[in-house]
């Protein structure tokens, strides 16, 4: 596990993580609406245009998913996680609309050593997704593991 | 909106609502998974099971989008849902594994009317899922707006 970018010692209180862009697509909100969210506004124009949406809007969750993939390609993927209990607070700010860019950014809030696992620690992150107008569109505050450098697995 | 089976008055603090069955697929892990969430334990069998999860396991992200689509079944699209401002707390608390058979239940937490737009109450919700084996493998607490019954829209 040493030879990953992202172990406990890598994140810096304060410290900011770009998380790349992400195009939303029409096809993409309404695949995803039409397995998990399959509310008119998540599935189509005319209905998302007659919401308080304004458009054709992706699913909260789908949101979050995009989100997923982008922590993943950004750290998750060359790190020692070792995975998260979940998360503390979402809120969906702004609609996201097909079309839209979206561009990340994660904040390191804190972090410390586990109590009861010496080779683990914990990170928690703020991360926010914003528009191509630079609209903050989510925020999401999750505390994740990470293994130590060095640590056997 | 009035023909709708969930306005704000049909929510009873301290009720819970049957939220229904999914069954869970290896074949939908790996497809949530390559989509959003390519970490090795939710696209690979064998990965899965070198892990602390213990075999193909379900993103967190997708369990979530799954109990979305329980909530959407059972309440929100026969409702006068006005959507939610997000998620004050997710819990993955046991792995959700390729042949798990989901079934959900939501508890009404709390109730009030908006101050702002009197049109509108806000229901606080605590959710559940749980495997067949009767263990609760995800928590999840939010809050969201509906209209009142013969409300204009």
């Amino acid at each position: 596990m040493t030879g990953k970018t992202w172990a406990f010692e890598d994140f810096i209180e304060g410290g900011s993580i770009d998380l790349g862009a992400k195009d939303v697509t029409a096809e993409e909100i309404v695949e995803f609406a039409s397995e998990f969210d399959p509310q008119p506004m998540h599935l189509d124009e005319a209905a998302g245009k007659a919401s308080i949406l304004g458009g054709l809007s992706a699913s909260g969750w789908h949101t979050c998913a995009m989100f997923m993939r982008l922590l993943c390609d950004a750290v998750l993927l060359d790190s020692t996680s070792q995975g998260a209990p979940g998360v503390d607070r979402i809120r969906w700010k702004k609609p996201v609309l097909a079309g839209d860019r979206l561009t990340g950014a994660t904040t390191v809030l804190a972090k410390r050593e586990s109590k009861s696992r010496p080779s683990v620690g914990l990170v928690t992150l703020r991360s926010e997704l914003f528009n191509q107008r630079g609209e903050c569109v989510s925020e999401l505050e999750h505390t994740a593991m990470f293994l130590k450098r060095g640590t056997a697995t």
